[in-house]
């Protein structure tokens, strides 16, 4: 991991907008940082930050792990830096908070990618807690906008907090899924199905095509069902092929369509309000981690938890119990 | 609103116990006090309450305000009553909180089961909070238990966290829903299908008996693709009304069927979790209560959100900020 350049960071954010990548790089360590003195740094870099030369567009691309989201990326990215578009691919991956990310792994599971002068490849943060990465994820756009790149990709694990960060920094939200049989689907867990934008049947390539287009239909009659009356977008259920390359043209153009359905108006005030309650899940966030980091309170519920299911305390007495335990501390 | 007798709080649970309504009416008022005094006898009182004399099961009825939950929990409790079960029926209903509660409302949108001598309809409480409602129908749930109530159906309104509150206290689940054409539903919130356990498409009587089973047909397809692989228990869906009486009897037999899915110790189990859920539920509430409660916060709000709106101050900085304000309260 680099560590920051001291000096003046007015330098950093010329450089970050001239192209520089070791700049870049640079800017998204100092945010990802949890020190002190850095994230005061950080906060006057954002500030001080010009808006993006190119109108931008942030793209969620969400899936359990095997749904085979790098290689879709992979083939995505191309497909787009081809066009001419300059591509920003990051991550939110609790997993790396426990390994300790892989830098490596993801220049080497996007090789093309990461190799393209168009592309930016990011791996994801190692912050403390997913709170944190979602955190540096967020600010960490901005600055790949800043360096010129319009299309950003934010790869994410489909595992609850994870995704609903991501559905909260992104214009449209893509989710990944597998076919396993006519009727069955794998990697589409129900509440995701609330926060995408569009979906798309992964691995729809030899003899999984036809699996996959059966389930695509079933799945569009589904959330035809679930989106009856409640929204003017219809989340479009397409196939792809991150392997082969088929439907990522279909893909990418279901993308558009959402983008159009929003209207410019209507992203700059979907931006306006993600970006203010991310303040409050960052405030949340950081509420609750002081709950479960206290050592106080872990004494109080280790101590109260077999009462409780005994029912010899009642829950209430038990939660006041441990308010108290949090506020002596 | 009667108000608690002073006095040994054995002598309350003895007449409770005993099958006295105005006790049990009154033991209800203490647990739903938040006077300081009155929480602490709530507590105490709820650890000497004896375990009921006979299996009880909880059953939230949920649905959008029109779904018919008054009118089929009439039709519902009366078979009950009849069958010789005793029931109760609580509420959790965000709104009495708002109006300050319907006292009389309750009585006469089910004027059979407040007549009926094997019923005990209780209000809404109208404490200050959902938070506030949730903990007092959580603990008034055993207290009817242990007054010989051995059904509990607990009526909430189809909004977000009432319902997921309803659902971290009961055994079975059944969301209510209406058809109003072939392949459109009203009132099932996308979320809540993760939750239900049963399905009802309510109000099947007369001209709408025919849409009624066609929604229920594809919502079980939906179901069987969204619960693909995930759970042992598929939710059924199953048509009734209300107001004829049509059906009741199979919804009742799917909760029967849920509950022998779950057998004896995995209701212990369920209710063990919970209670300790219930736990982490009501100090999360207290925590963001008092975050929401603010002043300070709320200055600092108002001060910042024009600010992070139009990207002068990054969303870090604001959360930095609002956490200071609320450390110096």
């Amino acid at each position: 991991m680099t560590e920051p350049a001291a000096g003046v960071d007015t330098d950093m954010v010329q450089a970050l907008t001239s192209g520089n990548r070791t700049a870049l790089a640079r800017a998204i360590t100092l945010v990802e940082s949890t020190r002190p003195d850095h994230r005061a740094r950080a906060a006057a870099l954002l500030a001080i930050l010009p808006a993006p030369r190119q109108n931008t567009w942030r793209v969620a691309i969400s899936g359990t792990p095997g749904a085979g989201k790098s290689t879709l990326i992979e083939a995505l990215g191309t497909v787009l830096t081809g066009r001419g578009h300059r591509v920003g691919v990051l991550a939110i991956d609790p997993s790396s908070v426990r390994t300790g990310g892989s830098v490596l792994g993801d220049k080497t599971r996007m090789p093309r990618l990461a190799a393209d002068e168009r592309a930016y490849v990011r791996p994801s943060p190692t912050a403390g807690s997913l709170g944190g990465v979602a955190r540096a994820t967020a600010h960490t756009i901005p600055l790949v906008e800043a360096a010129g790149y319009d299309v950003i990709l934010v790869e994410t694990v489909g595992v609850g907090q994870s995704e609903i960060s991501a559905a909260a920094m992104v214009d449209t939200f893509v989710l990944l899924g597998l076919a396993r049989s006519g009727d069955e689907l794998q990697g589409i867990k129900r509440g995701v199905l609330e926060i995408a934008d569009v979906v798309a049947i992964n691995k729809a390539d030899g003899d999984g095509a036809a699996d996959a287009r059966a389930a695509a239909k079933q799945l569009g009659g589904a959330l035809r069902l679930v989106h009856a009356g409640a929204s003017s977008w219809l989340p479009p259920v397409i196939t792809c092929s991150g392997l082969t390359g088929d439907g990522v043209d279909e893909l990418w153009q279901a993308v558009t369509e959402h983008r159009e359905s929003l209207g410019a108006d209507g992203v700059l005030a979907k931006r306006q309000r993600q970006a203010w309650d991310l303040v409050g899940m960052l405030v949340r966030d950081h509420v609750l981690h002081q709950l479960e980091t206290s050592e106080a309170v872990r004494v109080a519920q280790a101590q109260l938890r077999p009462q409780v299911q005994s029912g010899s305390v009642s829950a209430a007495a038990a939660a006041d119990a441990i308010i108290a335990a949090l506020m002596r501390r």
